[in-house]
């Protein structure tokens, strides 16, 4: 575990290090939403979509450098979704990562334009041609066009609309299912899957990958749940049994919790297996599956 | 004038009939997301963003259907920036079009994510295979980087966060001319410069039917100025004399009514001149400018 963690880490560091370079510089007034974009997207969290870009990318290539401009794509977009989601009109965070929130730190309006440029920029980095001449255009279009799709109403924010149109409402096994893999299962998936693309894996190695990321994001959030009740609030950094004080349906709540920890087992299962699928040494992506699927916090 | 405004109603037509096509469709708790991007997207507006594509793409190609989806492109950023324009911790309006607002009509949770889901959806839209086949990829890609970029804080997003960061100050000259050519005029000369990239316009054409777009757009904002002193209340469907009201800097308020009216002509002539050099008929683009600069409302 501790090979993963390291690796994990350098994945992180790596892309600290050229976030910033993507960000514009621009010393005029709009800084403010130039600031807010940095506050969000720098200093800070596991990099965990980036790193997929990265990992897949690198079972095919020892040099992951090309890579970065998507992984660091991916990263916008996780941090576009996180500013939005914090809004007070969606879950009116005031607390992000032990920060005040973009909103709180910034004003609602300079947190929405951050929202929406990152949004935008992640697109533009990929398309660069300073980032973009070391593939075939082909495979950069299509990198384009799943992580646009990922984002959209078939994705990421068709979970969050979901999540929206079940507040407060019992919400069927069915769709909560649905709901999970698209919040946060989508950029997961998308993001091993544009590692294999620009890798120039074949079609079933990227529909593996998509398994994979799929599978680990799904045991993620039903961990979230588990650990909601059985967790422990000083390591969480939240209080314990928030889901059922607020009346949320959760895998927990549907099924009982033994159930919910042999779905996560199986699903870890299942993500290691599709790894088989893989060339290279699959390792790295093995444990940080474990890595997300068995934590305490 | 009348041949004009035909052709421009003919280039609205084939893309509202497209647009609806190229929106999700799904009967699940996010239609209600879903229905806030159709009712911003269809049904009005003059597509003036959409005919750019297709008018400059027409000069070099007389079938103009493969450029449509890149043109729907443009129309859905248009779309999101004025849904989260329209938002509360933005301008507020509970008006567009003579309608209730996004989200006033759907709500601000669902208006903010009908947005960000446009925007992804534009970029999702110009790579899907189905579209871009008919395209050297080099081509679309370039596109995609090019709308990236004027979308975002190098773009239309950095001319809101200007207008933001002036609210209620004096602003310069220049930073009013930089807010304007970011905020409208962004848009309006990377849709004229991707009709350009797709039909495989040359450097040089590309670059005039920039300058041609980016004059036009900032005439029709002085324009905009000229007509709250000079205009008709009921031609123009709000009040005159609000910027004054509202102690906004505009360029009358800077330079005056004549040298604005001298100014619109100027820009309105350089933008013609611009399309000189350009292939083919040019006669729309040149009475699209007079249109759009010389109007009363």
């Amino acid at each position: 575990m501790e090979a993963v963690k390291k690796q994990l880490a350098w994945y992180a560091d790596s892309l600290e290090a050229v976030l910033a370079s993507y960000l514009p510089q621009c010393p005029l007034p709009e800084d403010q939403v130039a600031q807010a974009m940095g506050y969000s997207l720098l200093g800070g969290g596991k990099r965990i979509r980036g790193a997929l870009v990265l990992a897949f990318y690198h079972l095919y290539h020892e040099e992951t450098e090309a890579a970065l401009p998507y992984a660091g794509a991916l990263e916008m977009i996780h941090a576009f979704s996180l500013i939005h989601d914090d809004l007070p009109c969606m879950d009116d965070d005031d607390l992000r990562r032990g920060k005040p929130s973009c909103h709180k730190a910034f004003g609602e309006a300079q947190a929405l334009l951050a929202g929406d440029a990152l949004l935008s920029l992640a697109f533009d980095i990929m398309t660069e041609p300073q980032h973009s001449r070391f593939f075939p255009p082909e495979r950069v279009l299509q990198a384009v066009n799943r992580l646009g799709r990922a984002t959209g109403l078939g994705g990421m924010i068709g979970g969050q609309a979901i999540d929206l149109a079940q507040e407060g409402k019992d919400t069927p096994a069915e769709l909560l299912e649905r709901m999970h893999k698209l919040k946060t299962g989508a950029l997961l998936a998308v993001a091993a899957e544009i590692g294999c693309i620009l890798a120039g894996a074949d079609r079933e190695a990227g529909q593996a990958a998509v398994e994979y990321a799929a599978h680990v994001g799904f045991a993620f959030q039903i961990m979230d749940d588990i650990l909601d009740i059985t967790g422990d609030t000083a390591l969480l950094g939240k209080p314990v049994g928030s889901d059922e004080a607020n009346g949320k349906t959760t895998y927990v709540s549907l099924y009982g919790l033994d159930a919910a920890r042999n779905e996560v087992e199986r699903l870890n299962a299942k993500a290691k297996k599709a790894l088989d699928k893989l060339p290279g040494d699959t390792r790295f992506l093995k444990g940080l599956a474990d890595l997300l699927v068995c934590r305490q916090s």
